[in-house]
């Protein structure tokens, strides 16, 4: 981290000089020429920041960015979307602004921005974009709750708010409930009044995690093998009502579960399949239970919705639970970019614990 | 059928009587007291027509009611309803109103009329009941068509209407495309310029099959071999689109080669499992291609729309392509109520080639 503090310093003191100046600025920069396992392919580069900026454009400073794990399956080229190569990876960060060019309206140097769209390249210090491609964040929001904020909350956000029309008292089931976006969903679904009832897989720090969880707003927390167990039974009777909505990112016989617990005409929405296994539906379930099955995929909301009052409703929804506190980002552990062997190492480990957050600050 | 129709002879001439005379018509029904195979389990009993009407109800004679695999399945006791025994079988038919009570209004002797309901008994050749649970149809429609409305027809129509917004020139693709259901799409869709790609199992008599279905108005019939063969690719390049909606009655591999061949968000919806087999989603269909999953259930829709205007313009826009002679009824054979063993020996061979249906007039 010292190496790139070094580097760039003299950025931060200088930030409101001519073009000149940002002339020398040079850009750290991840990337990658060729699909495959990220702590191969992965390697870093230095290219000059072209300024004077065009006069829609702005210049961010990168401040953090995570590593999901859609970034892995890219850098795999296992995602759904392949980027042109060579590519420079991250999905999403949060900067701010530096410099704007002359036509640039409501968007001012110093502002805290996150690019509107996914597959932004966000793994490196610099950034020049069309006005279009950020969105404004208030600036009293933690940098890494911005970092998090566009890939997990969003999703969680939109699966509580798209698919089933929910009410205070609701019930939803969530399996990989540790996950970004589990976490997301306990905790909006705290904030509005629905119990989730939150499976997990076992592991030796169980109680550690439920605790965790349940600190985050988490009614319940239960394992995969509790859920096919007999006590299951009795256990979903003790909720007000059968789950509305299940969330899914998981598949296999855990998604099977849900189909079973969740209520009559209930949704099911899958965003991952952790297992590598297929949803399996019985026939009955669909005519005579009448559940529906849909899938969320962010990318593809943002991308729909970039114009959207929805969008940014949601955003200042959830800037404002961030501000309260009440809306928390994963526990993370900060590498600098320049560090990025280590910080994939951790990160393509199994995505256990602590989420890895590349800092540029 | 010479027996039944000597039994009851007499009603039709005296129909027009006072109650005195109704008093003494008996009813000739079938019934079951057990679950189990409908060759064994199934019986005829005469009963009493228990009058005078109260005010509130009709006297309706039966004159038509088919045999569904739905009753099949009820008999069975495998059907998700289980009637209360010892039951009348039968889901659905037609019958015409011999008498009315006081209070009833909207219908006259001599209408045509059906049960608003599924389960209501129509193996018998009479039936009294509250005017609220028959609907009345055109007199001018053929029998066969009235007796056979309810179940198939309408399951094809609200199919067809109520998950994806269909526009001329849209494409959708079937399987079991020879079944109940599937011969009423073929015929709606024509009606409504909706491309039907059509799949049946490949049997001997494929070519008279595929002929007959063209004759309905389907645009393609293919085997399932066929859609599972290389040939396949070219083929479904062949359209102006990709399928929109997919209709499954079958599960299994047939399902998923559905899952395969619909449009990008495209809706799969499931009325029939007949391979017994579970409908299986590839996580990637659901998150990336949008996919979404449904299940009709057509009792279920008729009881929560019992009273809307949705069912009556669907009543009347099926019959007036009846009139029109733009919808047939399927091709039936016809035995009388006491025939009954021969009918359901021949129902139960597996619903290949024509209906069965019970005739009482």
């Amino acid at each position: 981290m010292a190496a790139s503090i070094t580097k760039f310093r003299f950025v931060l003191q200088q930030r409101f000089n001519a073009f000149q100046s940002f002339r020398k600025l040079s850009n750290y920069q991840l990337c990658f020429s060729e699909f495959g396992d990220p702590n191969k392919v992965l390697s870093e580069r230095i290219t000059e920041v072209s300024t004077p900026l065009s006069d829609n454009d702005v210049l961010m400073k990168m401040l953090m960015s995570p590593i999901n794990p859609s970034d892995v399956n890219t850098i795999e080229g296992t995602y759904f979307i392949k980027p042109k190569l060579p590519a420079i990876p991250g999905n999403e960060g949060v900067g701010r602004i530096m410099e704007v060019g002359s036509n640039v309206r409501g968007l001012n140097v110093g502002d805290l921005v996150i690019p509107s769209n996914t597959a932004s390249g966000t793994w490196q210090t610099y950034r020049i974009t069309d006005q279009e491609n950020v969105i404004k964040l208030p600036n009293d929001i933690p940098i890494l709750s911005a970092a998090t904020i566009y890939v997990n909350p969003t999703s969680a956000y939109r699966m509580l708010k798209d698919f089933v029309k929910l009410v205070p008292g609701d019930v939803i089931i969530q399996n990989g409930a540790n996950s970004g976006v589990g976490v997301s969903v306990i905790q909006l679904a705290k904030e509005w009044n629905i119990t989730t009832i939150n499976i997990v897989r076992d592991r030796p720090d169980i109680n550690e995690l439920e605790h965790y969880l349940k600190s985050l707003g988490a009614d319940c927390v239960i394992t995969e093998e509790f859920v096919r167990s007999h006590k299951m039974k009795d256990f979903i009777k003790l909720f007000a009502s059968k789950p509305k909505l299940a969330l899914n990112c998981v598949g296999g016989t855990s998604a099977s579960e849900l189909i079973r617990l969740i209520d009559q005409g209930g949704s099911i929405v899958t965003y991952g399949g952790m297992s590598k296994r297929p949803v399996t539906v019985p026939t009955g379930a669909l005519i005579f239970k009448e559940v529906k099955l849909f899938g969320y995929w962010n990318t593809k909301w943002h991308s729909d919705e970039k114009n959207s009052i929805s969008r940014l409703e949601m955003l200042a929804d959830l800037c404002d639970l961030m501000k309260r506190n009440k809306f928390k980002p994963p526990p993370c552990e900060l590498y600098s970019l320049d560090c990025y062997k280590e910080a994939m190492q951790k990160a393509t480990e199994g995505f256990k614990g602590n989420k890895i957050v590349f800092s540029m600050e």
